[in-house]
């Protein structure tokens, strides 16, 4: 194939375009967010007049939910070309006007929620994380927090969350910090465990993820700041029980109804109260009522993630497009299997087919680590299969929805069993038949675990192209602000003296086979300067690379046109090595 | 535009194949180079039969003219993956077989010539310059030159060639080596004037393009290698004189006929004997009779390089492909004109129109600095104005066509007059109209140029693409084998003082458009790393940039692929700034 036709058929991928629920309005409009129109956005549908109007005058970094009064919709603004220099911004949905705070200390925002007069976020710079609060056009800093924490929800007087407030690797705590007082509490069932995302449900009661009762899968429980309580979500006897989730995606409360999303195994299924909303396999993302009628986001790796509704026992379509049909043709079946590890592992891996595969496949790495290969909607796997690839896309140690104990597994020791894992699923494809040969592919840690695999297991992968990868800790730390400090520590453990034995500069001189390197200009999380100096390394070794830099973007991309270009030349290295 | 849509438009000019002759066999088939079929290879057409065959297994990079006997074509091969380290081989036109001499050390070949049985050429290593010869399946090293040279013509005994023998960066002499005595001898008409490219004619005279009788434009000579004696080739009153050349890109003594093509103001014509043959306007790049018929190679900006037969008075088409009929319809006139310099200096100019003109247009620079855009196919080029760039291509100070002293205002002074000339040509085009606001783009020289014309002159070029760049001269020579080395001290006159000075690293901090530079991994003219280092300065100023590095190619590129890869890139980027 020609670059043309490689840039063909990703770019049909890519233009896709693809609805994400953000909330309804006071006015019963859907508002959602999408690239289509040529960035990253937030529009409102009108079920009524069959109205679609983008909000926002230029890209959003991050939309939020509808505000609590269902009045505004929050977002937050890159003005650092791609460096997560982010300010607050919100689109009043009474005249559709969009307001930036323009006046405040851009920072690299960490979750924020909005009561419709106010917004609390938690944000990080170069030396602090800290909370914020927004109000009466002014962002003031109410706290300082100095380790890794997100705002999850706010109610004009409580900001709740979570993060690593203990410092302990391992353990996540959650935070109600008082913004009348001024009192920061922080809780957790039980020392050591996992607490993340709480919400506040009526009655003031927080309602929040833990692994403290199971040592292991996520339940719900509910924690009251009042009496410092803390209460497990039970529905004996329910849907939601017998299906047994691992982890939610989503929880709320609306009208004394409450809406969860419960997973597991790489899918997902929407509860109310307790009782399934029937919808088809693969992954709800979230759910907000209007009325009787449930609009719900949902995907798979098959489907591109639109927006449905269910009225009356069924399910119908409201923003869902369509892929060209020579892309469905192209797309074979998902599989969900277990390879084994050599110290005996088990790696949930889902594969996704091609109709008509070539002789290669490839191994695709998610990033994160604390992040899976779900069933959903994914342009950074589908475009390979409608070129004619299997893609293998292992969930490695480390990765998430399949208990914390799987998760934690990694910190400590990335690039250690993960690799182990990877490895696994790629001898499990070579031995299932998937193809001969093996090429590998990620973004972030995915771009980190390809430059590991190519250099540490050189024989295996045949061509690699590693997106946004990690190339040197030490180096990398070095440019890293706060969270991403935190983040290096905690998932090494502070063990700094792993850093050069885990680095793939360490190892340049043992790459192998033909390597790519997509990189964004201005990635403030996995940044440029030590892929250059790995790229010298390389270059200084006589192997073979190809590396493009794309300017003006950061490590999430939000303009479709820039994310063909990263898919385009990975798409294309790929293609070119299964023609060598 | 998408990055699809304009990989279309340039794999559609890139894959439509160009024909240039090599000669003509003894069986009349005539032999020529194309990039069809996926890589720079040398074929044969029996015009007899009507069939076309690849005489080549592999990528050829630099294909010879048909050897002296009609029974071989010479070629070089690069076994250095782009390096340019190459070795000899050879197509035996008798079984179509390809021999390929293994046991020589890789050398940057300067100049070959086929006698049929031994192959004579120049070629530079990293340390030395030497003359070659090829015999009985051996290379043997007959002479070291140590200045800069290249091999024209082989008849078996004498080596001709020329080059800077005198080690003056303004003068170039013409040296016959005989190889029975290893006598080797240097002549020039007259010190310090430039002389080129002999030819052995009948009667064991050279003839060789000269400017010493003009000082300015060059003419053609004989050198009596017998007597010493030089001779003007006069033809007193004939079609050649009328014309008038300044300069020649083609003459052979063939059955006693010479066939000369004269050029001026980037066109040429064929003469033989002095009488002009009807050609179309454009240029004629070579010429080999076969019996009454002549076979002539011809191009011009806005026709693909073809092979036409001339024979009974009349021009006919031989292999000449079609462009599609999209790119076709998108260009425009052709115009040369003049654009003058703030110090006088007149600059000729190409100006290739699009039918549908974008609101900006490109100066495009080319290579060298000793080179010219002339009225011939340029991939470098046309894809721009398909995509509806106007693009103005200046024949800046430096440049070859004008006449030497034209030609040699460049030395001592790269980046100097040459990029006030650059810029007289866009403000020229900026006031004509062609659009406005003024892009720039240029490979090599031109690449350097760019580079140099975007942080010199920040304000005036609002995007720029360099391909295959120099970022800093002093790195450049460190890197350099000895004719690279020698390049640069000609170019500067010796004044490395100046390095620094003229290098585009040193203003990084100046640069203000958005930049990509696309970089041939393995180029071993203009290699990677200073362009990294360059890239890491612009990185750190915050400047905004694209980068491209293209796996195992070097500065001359052999596939039409790799092409597509430089091209699309390029043209993306400027197509992308223009919807900015």
């Amino acid at each position: 194939m020609g670059l043309g036709d490689v840039a063909r058929v990703v770019e049909s991928i890519v233009y896709t375009p693809t609805y994400t629920l953000l909330g309804v309005d006071y006015r019963g409009r859907v508002v959602y967010q999408t690239m289509e129109g040529g960035f990253n956005s937030i529009w409102a549908y009108d079920p009524a007049t069959g109205e679609r109007r983008r909000l926002v005058s230029a890209t959003v970094h991050w939309p939020g939910e509808v505000s609590l009064d269902k009045r505004r919709v929050p977002f937050t603004r890159d003005v650092g070309r791609g460096r997560e220099a982010q300010v607050i911004g919100f689109v009043d949905l009474e005249k559709d006007e969009e307001v930036v705070v323009e006046n405040m200390e851009p920072v690299r925002v960490l979750g924020f929620r909005d009561t419709g007069s106010e917004i609390a976020f938690a944000g990080a710079s170069a030396d602090r994380i800290s909370l914020y609060v927004y109000r009466r056009g002014r962002v003031e800093e109410v706290l300082r927090l100095d380790s890794y924490a997100h705002v999850s929800d706010f109610d004009g007087r409580l900001v709740v969350g979570s993060g690593n407030l203990r410092k302990d690797p391992r353990s996540s705590e959650v935070f109600v910090y008082d913004a009348r007082t001024g009192e920061m509490r922080v809780a957790t069932p039980r020392e050591g465990s996992v607490n993340e995302s709480p919400v506040i449900t009526s009655g003031g009661r927080v309602l929040f993820e833990t692994n403290a009762y199971t040592g292991d899968a996520k339940e719900l429980a509910f924690y009251d700041p009042a009496t410092g309580e803390f209460q497990r979500l039970g529905y004996p006897g329910s849907d939601y029980e017998a299906y047994g989730p691992v982890e939610h995606l989503f929880y709320r409360e609306f009208g004394g109804r409450l809406f969860v999303v419960g997973k597991k195994n790489g899918r997902s299924r929407l509860f109310v109260d307790g009782r399934a909303v029937e919808t088809p396999p693969g992954t709800v993302v979230n759910a907000y009522p209007h009325g009787e009628r449930v609009y719900f986001t949902y995907t798979s790796l098959r489907r591109p993630t639109g927006i449905y509704a269910y009225e009356e026992g069924s399910v119908r379509e409201v923003l869902v497009s369509k892929l060209p049909p020579e892309v469905e043709e192209a797309f074979g079946e998902v599989d969900f299997v277990v390879a084994r590890s050599p110290d005996g592992v088990e790696v949930p891996t889902f594969v996704f087919k091609s109709r008509r595969p070539r002789r290669e496949f490839v191994v695709y790495v998610h990033g994160g680590p604390w992040w899976e290969t779900a069933d959903e909607w994914n342009t950074r796997v589908a475009p390979l299969v409608a070129l004619g690839f299997n893609v293998v896309a292992p969930n490695f140690r480390g990765s998430t929805g399949y208990g914390e104990r799987f998760r934690l597994m990694d910190i400590g020791d990335p690039g250690g069993g993960d690799l182990l894992d990877v490895e696994a699923a790629t001898r499990w494809g070579l031995e299932a038949g998937l193809g001969e040969r093996a090429f590998i592919w990620g973004y972030s840690y995915g771009g980190y675990m390809t430059l590991w695999a190519m250099t540490r297991r050189p024989e295996l992968y045949k061509c690699g192209v590693a997106g946004a990868p990690v190339a040197d800790w030490a180096e990398m730390y070095e440019l890293s602000d706060a969270v991403f400090r935190e983040f290096i520590d905690i998932l090494f453990d502070k063990k700094r003296e792993l850093w050069r034995e885990r680095s793939p500069s360490t190892y340049a001189e043992d790459l192998k086979s033909p390597l790519a390197i997509v990189q964004p200009q201005n990635d403030s999380r996995t940044p440029l300067q030590p892929v250059l100096h790995f790229v010298e390394k390389l270059m200084k070794a006589g192997k073979t690379f190809e590396l493009h830099v794309i300017p003006d973007i950061g490590h999430a991309i939000t303009r479709p046109d820039k994310l063909a270009q990263v898919l385009v030349y990975a798409a294309n290295f790929l293609d070119k090595c299964s023609q060598l």
